[in-house]
């Protein structure tokens, strides 16, 4: 689980694993990394840590993705599943961040770096290997149950 | 899984089970359904997903709910439980809910559809059947441990 | 489970724990009292209820959290972890809060009370006894694993 002078990023539990990421950490490339070397089949994931988080708001007519970055935040939840796509881990993540006045914004996660501090994760395997499918007429990513 | 030509709407799991809801389904109606069908005893549900939700503050001296309806909201969590009341199925919900500028609402969860795109909800079943019961001091509806 | 007069404020599931708290009751305190109690290596935490929340965002400067109160507030998630630091029980906590305008408010929870209603809590064990060390330079708090 070490990687040369690298610290554990995660431990095996009974139900999956505790992942605790550190400053600098691409959460979604440690998400996706974890599941590949694990071959996970599928996954809940739960958290909580201090990020830099970019969030994106799905604008259904341009089909793409409105962002907006957040600097500095604590992650006052984050929950989300993985699955595949394409023949990729793909994670779909979901948080709520405050910042230092204590206000919330939140919503679908595009990518999240670990600040000065940590990110606990908790991840739930599941035995279904599940795909995500692209939804034609939403253009959604949907997790596609067999 | 499947009621005719709908798409299958969950899958067991190691710990209980994996719900994935469409554009259009009432959250409470399809946890409720689960719950009933399964025989549930009782579970812990946490998820993510697009939605309309409307939330309510109890106002205590009304002893009734302040509502406040959200219409297609990012739900940046959702963590809840489910029981029984009187013989049916009780599940007490809250999230959280995030719109287009990313702002977050939330509480108490009185009703909730799923918008364009969908709802993952993850599931974990307990051994014991707990029953809901009504607080007469304060009108809450309190999870009865035996 | 009981203590005299008291209710029963948790049960054990096959996962770990379920608590059912009260009004008045200190959420951190009867966290530290299962963990101690039950000699619980690790956990982690999900949970809503009804409470006074104090949340703590990191002064990095100062080393040390700049606080605010919230009281009656819907917690509309609560996820966090459980662990050990010099010996004591040592729970990690982040929430998000909505007031009765439905405002979400969130961070670091220093402190929470169980105010009218309840507060649910679904814990995960784990089998690693896990501790918190200081990290030197950013003073933040990090869950070492092994």
């Amino acid at each position: 689980m070490t990687d040369g002078n690298e610290t554990t990023r995660h431990v095996r539990t009974n139900q999956g694993y505790l992942m605790v990421l550190r400053q600098g950490d691409d959460v979604f490339a440690r998400l996706v990394e974890l599941a590949r070397n694990e071959s996970l089949p599928s996954a809940s994931v739960a958290g909580i840590g201090f990020a830099h988080a970019t969030f994106g708001f799905w604008d259904a007519q341009a089909r793409q993705f409105t962002p907006r970055a957040f600097r500095n935040v604590e992650i006052g939840s984050l929950v989300g599943s993985l699955a595949w796509k394409d023949g990729l881990p793909s994670p779909h993540l979901h948080a709520v961040a405050c910042d230092d006045t204590f206000a919330a914004y939140g919503g679908h996660l595009l990518s999240l770096e670990v600040s000065t501090g940590s990110m606990e994760l908790t991840l739930v395997v599941h035995p279904h290997r599940l795909e995500r499918v692209t939804d034609e007429c939403t253009g959604a990513n949907i997790l596609h149950l067999p």
